[in-house]
């Protein structure tokens, strides 16, 4: 059931007397449900209840912590299909998507918690004492990842499951040991409400502290502002615009005690067609790129929204197959009357430089919030010269950049900003031959990919998602996969520390039998 | 031979007409060398020939850069005598000082040769394909660390050598394949020229790209300013105060690209003597510590500004023997005027606090530039009610905080702001009975001792010297020791990426035979 209502640590609560509802963006009207706002009051309660969690939740065990995780995963499966309707309802996306990525949601957890169970995610790293060496004896130093403290995390509109209130941050965060204050995306508070409602199910069933997960609502910006700013909240993960991402990034940078954000937010995810593969297969690639451009309704931060190529017969050729091939898919109901609005807005201010042409557009009329695809066409030089092209529409929507040589290709990628992703489409011989452009791509980007789409992220170890800036915040960090833990720990080292006080991790019989870097040599032998 | 010129790449440079001195700070005078600031010109220079390098240097093998580490540390070594001589002038510090840090340097530097030599650090982390998989296949992708872009390093005053020019900052970004700009401190630049000097030396005899490294003078804060604001600039390592480097850290986030500033900045490094521990070695450890909070006059980052303890007979015992053992130890030449009235304004400044009393002083006539040493007591409610109290004093200074029983103890550490190092002196069976006091100083702190001082940073992969703001400006990254490379490089995926033109660290066949994650499994093998 939804209550509207905030969860302030295990506890429903509505003290504010402002009240959203969240939009079917199908049949354009509100649904039933009224949130609560979250009150200053719920907010700082909140953050203490996931202070005073910290001391406790700091040093719980890896296996209880995955077995917190797998609770989760559990409890979000026993909310069955009620979580499918709710979240159909707030997005306006179908029930293949709805259940692909409560499957992905769930896959994710048990990923963490299966890291957890191995263990050596801590990073033990342990140099043993030299009370003989000269002209310094040395001493015994151990180190290892520690959590910060309590996590913001701020749920993307486009993954309303998996990169939400319990997605790849909460998750990421709760594994390293960090209680998790989640500020609800306002598009989908009812999904979010009542996958709270799973995780503080799975708190009380493994015995968790209050305060270890709290989700707040809030259709504005003062909430998640005043979440950021708080003294207890040590690091902040979001997934959404590059202007609110850099809003909370600067903002936590001018707490007195910055914290860091990462924030994954603009990427129009650049795919380079080199002449080989247009005229080996111009026909497939340009049918296989009008379905990723177009799926989900082009609402993926790994969107191929650009597209590189040279001038010439296959790129010709190229163009005109992608331009049947997109017209001929049906548009796709938007997130929101705002996304369908903001893509719309985008999509003409870019149509209307006058360096570009349409190589394709949808045109007709489509049901309100639908979002009808388009391909812009621009030379190469006028490309670099503008930079509104390069912007982000969040939508079924591509530019394709024709350029005059392989020299201006190069100089092209070379001054885009940071992207999530660079795709090569190529046979092998010219991804040997054109060597620098494949260099040039991965300075820009987080993952190269060879020959596929951008779209659709695999949660794995070898993951990254983020990437030089405006892409993410810190590209030294992923927010997908399983190193996303990394973002939320810090290490410490343990000088001349007794055996029995250590850490398990660091302690010379290593209990947990972890890899650990023992003396400059990986190995998970006891010492 | 000292020019006073900067280094732009591989060209002495002298494009300024405003120059200024170095100062010798026993004799108290300026010394003979005039250094030329550098010009806007020279800066864009090096950050133009810094970029180009880099596109060569990215891709330079381990090895290669290994070769690079160690020519470095062979040319310090040739430089002699000299370096000595000119370190002495223009620090104040000792001969044994001097060479004990030349010696840090070097061993630094091969630190790191090892590490790229070795070839794990670069965390290869592969999954491969499984086409088979259901509902979706599964593309092969393997990630790993990539050098972020140049790197712009600011020189300590405390270490002209092992924090400087060629110190950890310089030899970890180099090892991670980035360019460096170091903006050399003005106290040292004569050090710092000659470390330059053989830096270049090193370049031209490996066969590195001009520009991988250059070296800029400047007595003020603009040239750095302008530095961290280049748009070719990836990253920025500093050590130093917290204003500076706060300062530097809020200029770079406001950048059109934000980017990483690793700053070392501010610690009082807390200890914590355990009544057990005063009882029975009392005397020693005061002795211990009246040496480690007046060694090199108190300059060091690391240096024990903060004595934690109970009241009762045991601390009144160690504070008499501290103070008689302190008094005892004749005061040593500070840096630099600036930092001689720095120290004596902050310590007039804090003993001027009513709360505080004085437990020993030196108050004699000293040399110029001498620093004196003082402890000062308060007790542990007015501690935490007046923030002042905290502050470091750079110099042989130290607070000693009695507080009235184990639950103030605890209190005063929960409040401490974030520092380098935690030390706890004790015994075992203390430690287990304390243990939320050690608990509370883990999270507040980059590094905990057991029974020890924290003085002495070894380089070695199990460091930590870093801490929670202001510590630090990033707790999840250290300075010292072989990890500081994390903090110049990011991951990056390589997906469904032909064998022949991914990199050696993720081929198949593991040519470089390094410790890699394949498929979760930790391992050297072959796939």
């Amino acid at each position: 059931m939804i209550t509207g209502k905030n969860y302030v640590g295990n506890e429903l609560s509505a003290k504010g007397g402002i009240t959203y509802s969240t939009f079917d963006p199908k049949l354009n009207i509100p649904t039933e449900w009224n949130f609560h706002e979250a009150t200053d009051e719920e907010i700082n309660t909140a953050a203490e209840k996931a202070k005073s969690a910290f001391k406790a939740y700091r040093n719980t065990s890896g296996i209880q912590k995955a077995d917190f995780l797998i609770a989760i995963a559990e409890e979000i499966e026993n909310l069955g299909d009620v979580l499918i309707r709710v979240y159909i309802q707030e997005s306006g996306l179908p029930e293949g998507r709805a259940k692909g990525e409560r499957g992905r949601t769930m896959g994710q957890l048990r990923a963490f918690a299966d890291l957890l169970k191995e263990g050596s995610w801590v990073d033990a790293t342990i140099d043993t004492a030299q009370p003989e060496r000269q002209p310094l004896p040395k001493t015994d130093i151990r180190k290892m990842l520690v959590p910060k403290g309590p996590i913001v995390v701020f749920g993307s509109s486009n993954f309303p499951l998996a990169f939400s209130t319990a997605g790849g941050d909460t998750a990421s965060a709760l594994a390293a040991g960090c209680p998790v204050i989640v500020k609800s995306h306002p598009m989908h508070a009812g999904t979010g409400e009542l996958v709270a409602s799973a995780i503080i199910r799975a708190v009380e069933r493994t015995g968790m502290p209050d305060g270890v997960f709290s989700n707040l609502n809030s259709s504005g910006i003062e909430v998640g502002q005043k979440l950021v700013m708080h003294p207890n909240v040590k690091g902040v993960g979001f997934t959404g615009s590059i202007r609110g991402g850099t809003a909370l990034y600067q903002l936590a940078n001018e707490r007195k005690e910055p914290i860091p954000v990462f924030a994954e937010m603009g990427s129009i995810n650049p795919v380079v067609a080199l002449p080989g593969a247009l005229g080996e297969n111009g026909g497939l690639w340009a049918k296989s790129y009008a379905g990723s451009i177009t799926l989900g309704a082009g609402q993926f931060c790994t969107n191929p929204g650009l597209l590189l190529g040279i001038k010439g017969n296959e790129l010709d050729a190229f163009a005109s197959i992608l331009g049947k091939e997109i017209e001929k898919i049906e548009p796709g109901c938007m997130l929101h009357p705002n996304i369908y609005s903001g893509y719309e807005k985008g999509k003409e201010e870019l149509s209307s430089q006058s360096e570009t042409q349409i190589v394709a557009s949808i045109d007709t009329e489509a049901p309100p919030n639908y979002g009808k695809q388009r391909i812009l066409m621009v030379d190469g030089s006028d490309f670099m010269a503008n930079p509104k092209l390069h912007q982000e529409v969040f939508g079924p929507f591509s530019i394709l950049v024709q350029c005059e040589d392989i020299n201006e290709l190069e100089k092209v990628i070379d001054q885009l900003e940071g992207q999530l992703t660079g795709t090569i489409l190529g046979n092998e011989e010219e991804l040997q031959s054109y060597g620098p452009i494949a260099e040039a791509l991965r300075n820009r980007v987080g993952r190269l990919i060879f020959n596929g789409v951008p779209t659709g992220v695999e949660v794995c170890p070898s993951m990254q998602h983020g990437g030089p800036f405006p892409a993410s915040t810190d590209s030294r960090f992923t927010s997908v996969g399983t190193s996303a833990i990394l973002r939320w720990v810090r290490p410490v080292s343990y000088q001349n520390w007794p055996q029995q006080a250590l850490p398990d991790a660091l302690k010379d019989d290593n209990p947990l039998d972890i890899m650990r870097l023992v003396n400059g040599r990986h190995t998970t032998s006891k010492i």
